[in-house]
């Protein structure tokens, strides 16, 4: 998000007021009982004024999780770009319910094309797999994963696991997902080093796509 | 599904014909085009007579997912209740879109306790849960898995990664679930086999959970 100055400085403050209040309230409450009438009352605006800042109830959600992207992303997997960096940003789910229902349900929703969402999740798909694909390639350069193994699928597998299971997280909260996630990643490093005796390159870790 | 005799005959038979032709429509259109109109009127009925025999658009859908696993399940999983059986039941979701999206969206909306599927899905889920943990123990059997591993835990990074998996797919249909999905398993098979050349056990399969 670029800061604007005069005019739009006061307009973009309230947006970062009312954006903060939304992930609060969406995290204590669910996507379902987080009404824009609480969120409006919170930071003293009506339900019109609301809307003012964010046209539609589709856009005040796209705009929470992106907030709640860039928030997670600077606290967790920024200072450690890695698949450990990747696990603090799901432990940390664990503590708001609510904003993992509304990925959950929000990106169901946008998985077809004309929803007003579904551009923001593709934009969304390619950034977390980017950064999933350099957390690999660390994890290469450090030797847990061999040198022959396509980051692109393993990224793919990885979010995967971590979408289904906030889903399972969600009907039953017993569920380990770091344990879980841990495992799939241990597996795939150990594939993939295997691979790099069974047919030795050289020793740079450069990938083979 | 039990049949029944006598006067209920009749209206099992046109239930049975409203789930074939609704998954018809649905595996054509999606569930967002999949009016209860034109399913209505290929049945010969009005939206009324629909109404009679599912509730409601919820009931209906769920009775849908019920009759795709079911369908599914005695077409590929049942006479090969391996992980190459689950990988045939993936490789036709590709088949059939329109089903794929129903069951992601209908799924994430359902996470929340009180929507109408929840107890559908927790059953589902704790089905295919019990199917996976079978194919697990079928592969530590014929020795592709080692004795040491969390069958529930595998069963849930499976379950997981393949609901994911499809998301991705609603988003990129170029995604190949299959070999993704093959990946996975492979890396926590090899896993599991060094953990057993690691920590050696009797010869028998017996998982240690």
């Amino acid at each position: 998000m670029t800061s604007r100055r005069g005019p739009y400085a006061k307009g973009t403050a309230k947006r970062a007021e009312i954006l903060s209040v939304a992930l609060e309230v969406v995290a204590e409450k669910g996507c379902h009982n987080a009404s824009n009438r609480e969120i409006a009352e919170r930071v003293g605006l009506s339900q019109a004024g609301l809307m003012h800042y964010f046209g539609s109830r589709e856009e005040l959600y796209m705009a929470v999780l992106r907030a709640r992207d860039e928030r997670d992303s600077a606290a967790y997997w920024e200072p450690d770009p890695s698949f450990a960096g990747f696990l603090r940003v799901i432990e940390n789910n664990t503590r708001v319910p609510g904003l993992v229902q509304l990925y959950v349900e929000f990106s169901a929703e946008a998985s077809l094309g004309k929803h007003p969402a579904h551009e923001f999740f593709r934009e969304r798909y390619e950034w977390v797999h980017q950064r999933s694909v350099e957390s690999v390639r660390a994890a290469q350069a450090s030797g847990e994963f061999g040198p022959h193994i396509d980051a692109d699928l393993v990224a793919d597998v990885l979010i995967a696991a971590a979408d289904g299971l906030q889903q399972q997280w969600l009907l039953d909260r017993s569920i380990d997902m770091v344990a879980r996630l841990q495992a799939m990643w241990a597996g795939m490093a150990t594939l993939s080093r295997l691979d790099a005796e069974i047919d030795p390159v050289t020793a740079e870790a450069t990938p083979t796509e």
